[in-house]
């Protein structure tokens, strides 16, 4: 893709959902690489590349996973739980296997959900090695429990590397945005296609922005690991330069926004995004931080207490369908995702009006009639909304109060003071703190 | 009036309310000058004059405007829109005219209420030069579209001064009260002739006062340039000595309450007068600052930001009837004012007996009993209530509760520790900090 | 009582009330005396006595009052207000009377409640030299008002002593912790033989606890001029080292718990108080701090403004048989009793777990699985409870969050991060601020 517009977003998120579906994607290996080189058809993204058994913070860079094949032949010689026909069948980082194996001793390798007898889990071993299979538990049920079964794993996990990808949109300030998401589901859609499509796309809307205070960083990285690595690098520069940040993630289902708060609680990351949710999708959901969740428990753990939250949809632990085969395209809207992307544009269009703005002419009001600022009095019928826009700008912008704390005090969406701050800066009244 | 009681303070309002109302008032001029005349019958007051020209903070003085007769004579030989009869019929600050004028040059000139068709709107072109008159939707309808108007302006000007009144009730300190409203406003009844005879009434109320620790004001002034000059003169100092201030306008009518709070919020003016409101006035409605209104948005400019708020009854932009000629003696309510005096009373006789008191013998409670403040114990009946407020009083006069937050704290009028602040004080028990 | 365990703590507390109940207690006297011997079977107090005159803070030490016995002769030769009958007959502190009197003479020294008219009142002169007696008001209807009433009340009131009892519980540091209630009323129940009877319990808990942080002081003391002897000598170390602080008063009756607050209204024992109120008595209410009640007027005094609270059941005003003759055994409970012994050693569990931490790996989520703190990742079926409490207790122990903020943020006990705590702080990813 290399025009700069989508035609249509919604078609185009739905064509890369849908290439970017069946690739078996974990940790590490080539099926985050391959996933990373679709998304930079639209995000022009370096791709980095760190060693097996690299200290990151208190982590250990793990073993590279790939895998070729994997399956089960029943005793009455059925081929089951294929990784090509679902890659939810194997588990995350299962260990090399060609044997057989009785039902009692294959049995602890597998893994259903007796409560979703349809729905095949999503299970993964990252840091423990072992190898398992989920099925449904329908299928379970209807296994024979004597003879033999066979079971081939075609995996590698030995050293290597874990690969992310990253892409800047440089603005007038080093002070950072961040957009982090992860790459390391299988073949799931609300969590987690939704993120890295959502992201991208995002990419795409910011990179029209004229004109850009902060300098944006968008993070594809594998879940914990990548986050921890990332924060090894860049995290003691964050502490000083991040002025706000986002974790993207379950983004992609028809509900009402959530947003998961900083730990900080009132960082400007969660300040805006609740003056955003407030004017423009009122049934949104406001939750405070929980050590839970995805990476936002890295950005925001103590150490670094980073403002960074979290727009979603319906998040992780809220839908039963979460982690399961059952978050797939069926689970997932594009319009819903086109709709996060916007909203996500909004917040950082009102993050770039933002700031600190001093009136010039302090004591009492300043005449407006001379300076043209003033609607035509002889009329009753001027725009006394415009009117009372425009005094309280002037009269809150003491250097204490932000456009901000002055949208809210006005109980009208930052937007509205765009240009009356913009005729106040241009015949000086108002200037930059 | 030479005595210093008024039998029936309603009938006074309405005597004074009566010789006010057909006088046309304007930012400057002789109708100012006439007005407070008839004010300065009830408060002693000094009259300032300041000339044209004069720069105060942001605006000049503007030119006097004087006027003596105005008027249309329509192609058919009526007389409509003639001062005479209701000066809100000429547009406050028109330029001298005598000529005549086709309907299609008159009209821009002429100005109506369409959703009121009997209303005479009020207009005023103080700080751009023009000229109309205001008329009543419905004669605007019945005027003849062809022939030849006459209009007569016989107005004037010029360099002259604008006219405002001051009085002041000293008190034990220099600290300072200030009560302000404004003599601008031709014939209408709640905005704003109940301001001043509000205003004035309430002098006569606190000069009965035996003791007052403040210093009071009063400001009879042209609403905006009036208190921009004011605050030119005085605002300086009143940034250190102001305790307390209050805009007086919009108190004339029988509606509950209305308190808009200054742009500090918290500060002593909110906090008294909220108190009072909530014990004598509960189902009083308490606004936040907002710069729209009156003089408050230059009192509470950020340059000033003194702790000026006002009690209204109906303010401004809530009624229909504010800037028309239905804003009339029909529209009021004499005992209204009065209540609205007797209220501003209780908020100053509060602020009066406002303070931080510190309890002597803080280690313990002090034995009651020898000092004779204890109620006599051998009687189940005793005053418990009394009893409590002492205790209250004792335990938090501590240096950092004031009187104020210990009537909030016991839920009761700040007036119950009156009493019992006496008897402490008379027996060494609590000292003024 | 000499065994180390209650095997049944509600039939103790009712053998102990009962040998209580009939002794004649008052502010000072053979009657404290005798009810702290008895105590002392439960608590090994330290008996102290003050000598009359002493002066402490703004208060003297009473004359010690004793008294054998008062009784009236009615002029048909009746024997009534018997104090063997029933010691609430006599006014405590009643000045000794060997006399003849006409009705007219001796109808101002009976006290009677109209609006009960079974009950006797209980009514004290302490302080203001008198004689009375209260009797039933039915009883006092009945009386002749003609003839000779003959008067006896062998007391004696002068010089002596304010005994009082205290007793230690040392912990590892000198932080206190203190307990106070009060043995000056005769028979009573709910106020007072449940404060001393549960205190004495909550002490026999305590005193089995392994381990204390705190050490732990309980005072035995007639009200006010009791406590305010105790802070004239302790009170300035208080300040210093009281963590927190109870009176223990109206605490029998079958009632849903009241909290009152400590005149902080945030002190560490308001916190954990509500906290375990909370999460184990949501029925309980919670009233901010009055200096009215008991002995936290003292406490709570400006000067000392000590971290005191009282959890009670139903406090003193609020049941109209406070202070009569109704509040006996048949209005209280011995298992509400036991259930204020174990709510207060709850209080104190929380209170010894309460602390500050710090996670010495802040810079991301630490490494859970290395440290086998990770339930099984392969399963589903974790508990996730558990790890979201491990996952807050490694978030905020920032050193700025205490434990019992982390529980409040988690909506849990206090008493679930015990676990996680202890595990963390052996494999030293926690460890003490």
């Amino acid at each position: 893709m290399k025009t700069n517009e989508f035609a249509d977003m919604q078609k185009e998120l739905e064509r890369y959902f849908d290439r970017l579906w069946p690739i078996c994607r974990s940790l590490t290996g080539n099926g985050v690489r391959e996933s990373l080189d679709i998304l930079s058809e639209i995000v022009p993204m370096q791709i980095h590349e760190i060693l097996t058994g690299t200290q990151v913070l208190d982590w250990t860079i793990p073993n590279e996973w790939n895998i070729d094949e994997a399956y089960i032949i029943t005793p009455d010689g059925k081929r089951i739980a294929d990784m090509q026909v679902n890659n939810l069948h194997i588990v995350s980082y299962s260990t090399p296997v060609e044997s057989k194996f009785t039902w009692e001793e294959l049995a602890p390798h597998l893994h259903t959900l007796p409560s979703m007898p349809d729905a095949i889990p999503y299970i993964t071993s990252y840091y423990k090695e072992n190898w398992g299979f989920c099925i449904s538990h329908s299928e379970w049920q209807s296994l024979p429990r004597e003879g033999t079964y066979q079971v081939v794993i075609k995996s590698t996990l030995q050293a290597g590397h874990l690969t992310y990808g990253e892409a800047i949109l440089p603005g007038e300030t080093t002070e950072e945005v961040l957009f982090s998401t992860y790459i390391c589901h299988p073949s799931m859609a609300n969590n987690e296609l939704s993120g890295p499509l959502v992201q991208a796309f995002l990419y795409h809307e910011l990179a029209k922005l004229m004109h850009r205070k902060y300098t944006y960083r968008f993070l594809f990285i594998p879940e914990t690991i990548g986050a921890i690595a990332c924060l090894a690098q860049h995290g003691e520069t964050w502490k000083n330069n991040l002025k706000a940040g986002f974790v993207l993630t379950c983004v992609g289902n028809e509900a009402h926004f959530q947003y998961k708060r900083s730990r900080r609680g009132n960082a400007i990351t969660d300040r805006i995004t609740e003056h955003i949710l407030h004017h423009f999708a009122p049934n949104a959901v406001i939750q405070n931080f929980a050590p839970d969740g995805s990476d936002e428990r890295q950005y925001c753990s103590p150490g670094f207490n980073l403002p960074v939250g979290s727009l979603m949809r319906t998040p992780y632990y809220q839908y039963p369908y979460y982690h399961t085969s059952l978050d797939n395209k069926e689970f997932v809207r594009f319009s819903a995702m086109e709709g996060t992307v916007l909203m996500y544009r909004k917040i950082v269009e009102a993050l770039e009006l933002e700031g600190y703005y001093v009136n010039t002419k302090p004591y009492g009001e300043p005449q407006l009639g001379k300076r043209k600022l003033y609607p035509d009095t002889i009329s009753t019928e001027f725009k006394r909304d415009y009117l009372d826009t425009l005094l309280y700008l002037l009269n809150f912008s003491d250097g204490e109060h932000s456009l901000l704390d002055i949208a809210i005090k006005r109980g009208k969406p930052i937007f509205d003071f765009a240009e009356p701050l913009r005729k106040c800066m241009e015949c000086g009244l108002i200037k930059s703190k």
